[in-house]
């Protein structure tokens, strides 16, 4: 049983991952084809030539058209077929089209049927296109269910075990957790009160311009939102310097940005990044925190994917939830709330 | 449901494929092992020793005998168990054998009953034993149904989009094409006039002392025969001077030979290899030419597998036929036929 | 339908193997993680951590407690959820044990409940903790059904073919066998009288200061015990000395050890070696015999997992069993009363 909402937009790929080349991504169970017009609008296909079934994928651009590379099909954004060469195709099914939108460098789908996307349904995304806000990241594929990565993400707590060596530290264990739910966001906070700066966060306070040394506050703001974005408020005070709410000049903070793309219903695109708004213009920076959040990034992978055998192995065990774990579960119940409401997927 | 005809010789390997070793070979879903007698004879038995059913093929030749690998015991090339020593083997099974011939280079294997293998059904082979004629060729394993690539042989207009650095040019698609059926056989043609030679066909006229620019006219003539072989005639000549019936002072031809071999039901074993006429006795020809077509088809390579794909993840959809699809359905036709005379295959 | 038998004890790893970090190892279809408490004792779970699933082999160890490297969760040797910080765990199941010994340089789980467990059942190793033996031996990981190897082992004819470089020749299968069950010991015996030793034996002749190049007379006397426990007395004494009863001066033996763990259907972990009782004490020989072993062992690799492949594409053939194959038929018999007896695996 499919457990992930379809209608609801999804990041397929970066802006710049989707040159003037076709490019083949499975999203939510779809085989799906995007590529760039010629003008450069990105659009998007299920990746299946009505001809003679070929991937489309394997074609290439022509003004608008997309062309199959087997035969010579041409079919155009909307899925119409267009034309094949001194063939009549009035019998040709057309190729089912999907909404795609391109929104701060990324370009977002809607597996659902493509006359229902609703734009205002896309995320805000404070930093796009606004010269205050730095922003880089990147891409993982991991074998999980993409809740297991929303578990990961709306609990922190893994730091101290997964991270121990950059973010981790014993304090977040110790500190109280406090989760809400608003609508269908849910906001799980924790708050350390004088601790020492882990790793990545020394490295931040040096290059803000503060004593990497210093005792410092520390909070952890994860917000879900469906279908599978979070974004958490990350950041760093002088120690009593009012934390969170602090002057701009005695913290360092950013956004942890998350978004997540069900493949299959074990696999998952994973694009991570983090928006900051100290040094925004910083090109090296953005480089340097994208690689140290890369590598960070990566130590959950093998954790995920050794989590998902493990409950495809052993499907009849309850997992347990207790306080820490309140933000996924309670995620989880926002997402089982919205596919009731759903409902079965129609074929289109 | 297979769908590949079993009283029928396919090609199992090339002849120099088959030396002092055995080869395991699937074919038609079943698992071949081929060896050679210490007189050269080609054998074919099911690759299961009665024993304890270890392969075959991991053995080795004895006179005429096979020598299991793991206890010894022999087996005759007509599947009799010979021995195995020191023990008594009245009661076991024979292995099965199946009717094996060699002819023109190549090992042709009847994967049905082995008593009704009727060497007549061979086809005939121009090139064969004839110093007038050069012959090179290669294999592929390609993860396709057999009948994608015979659609695929079938209708050359593919050539002006998988193989446009080649052989492909976009008169191929504009000529107008033809398709005739003559008992099991179907031919497909297409004559291209007055149009300049691509790049393979360049190379050829000036091997054979014409006019690589020189204008040509050009044809391909498709002949299908059961149960997978697709012999292409195919050349230029000078334009005007009458086409395939020029002169063979003014053209350039050759014939395209596929034979092509099922492996399972989504797979194959495709012999691929061409027959000329000019400079028949260059080796250095033969292996430029060889190398030159192995680059050719390879191209069809990832096609086809993603198509197989595609066709395995959308059974239910209907495949578009169109007039340059003809050559292809008819040969499905032919093949369809046949299917129904040799009935369900019988346990042997 | 599982073929294994439960209480019973299998090796899961040499001592060696297990060092400070978590093990993770599939017996018998289970999955389990073995680790050493900081004391040195070891201790074997199932590799699934009650909280969310998560493999407890990616953890480490505190003390005598296993600490789930995802969220912290820790678990005593006994599978007692511990604690998990900050939270309450009272509600948590515990988490499966396995019974664990340490014996012979080998570590010996029982894949049955635990409180079955019965030391008496381990095997007696001659060699362990005994000066005047040398050992060494190196581990496989073999996709067979165990009970192939099983054979594989109880019936050594396959030497002749299988390792004919080496310790295979043409007398093994010339020499009659001789079956005998006592209880549940399957023994398998031949003696050869008078042959020339093959490669193996003439370089432990040397190493033993006798002539290489004598005739002698060989002897393989394989003892299987349940469950998979198959022990080797193998050597050669100068001819004409007595065979296995000659004088220790005018032979050369050892015993070749061979535990096979099932790892699941058909797959196993086989750790074999080799004890002898000449020059124990020299590292350097034990390391020369385990190299030569490891080779000579890697021979039937193949063999085996292409057996394993055959029997499962025709399950419904019969195997045939002859004078040479009552080593493992007797075994086979032996383990089919016992798994009779065992009845059904329950789930713990």
């Amino acid at each position: 049983m499919t457990a992930f909402l379809r209608n609801q937009w999804y990041v397929a790929c970066t802006a710049d991952e989707l040159g003037d080349k076709p490019l083949a991504r499975r999203i939510c169970n779809q085989k799906l084809v995007f590529y760039r017009t010629a003008a450069g609008q990105a659009c998007a296909l299920e990746d299946f030539c009505p001809h003679r079934g070929a991937p489309l994928s394997l074609g290439q651009v022509e003004g608008d058209l997309l062309v199959c590379g087997y035969h010579g099909l041409r079919v155009t954004c909307n899925g119409d077929v267009h034309s094949l060469p001194n063939q009549r195709v009035d019998r040709f099914p057309c190729v089912r089209r999907y909404a795609v939108v391109e929104r701060g460098g990324f370009v977002w789908v809607w597996p659902g049927p493509a006359e229902q996307a609703d734009e205002a349904l896309l995320p805000h995304l404070a930093w796009a296109d606004n010269p205050d806000w730095g922003y880089g990241g990147g891409l993982y594929h991991i074998r999980c269910d993409y809740r297991l990565m929303i578990d990961n993400l709306m609990d922190l707590t893994h730091e101290t075990y997964v991270h121990a060596d950059s973010i981790g530290q014993l304090e977040i264990e110790e500190a109280p957790v406090h989760t809400s739910v608003r609508g269908n966001e849910v906001i799980t906070e924790r708050h350390m009160a004088d601790v020492t700066a882990p790793p990545f966060w020394q490295m931040a306070l040096r290059e803000n311009g503060l004593d990497p040394e210093a005792r410092v506050d520390r909070w952890q703001i994860c917000r879900f939102t469906p279908p599978s974005h979070v974004m958490i408020e990350v950041g760093v005070a002088l120690a009593g310097r009012g934390g969170y709410d602090a002057d701009h000049a005695d913290k360092v903070s950013s956004i942890v940005v998350d978004f997540i793309t069900p493949e299959t219903d074990t696999s998952i695109w994973y694009f991570w990044g983090m928006a900051r708004t100290f040094r925004p213009a910083s090109a090296e920076l953005t480089e340097k925190i994208r690689e140290g959040q890369g590598k960070i990034f990566a130590e959950d992978l093998e954790m995920l994917e050794q989590q998902q055998q493990n409950l495809l192995e052993f499907p009849e065990r309850p997992l347990m939830t207790v306080k820490i774990d309140a933000g996924g579960a309670q995620s989880r119940r926002v997402l089982q709330n919205l596919l009731a409401q759903e409902g079965p997927a129609l074929e289109c």
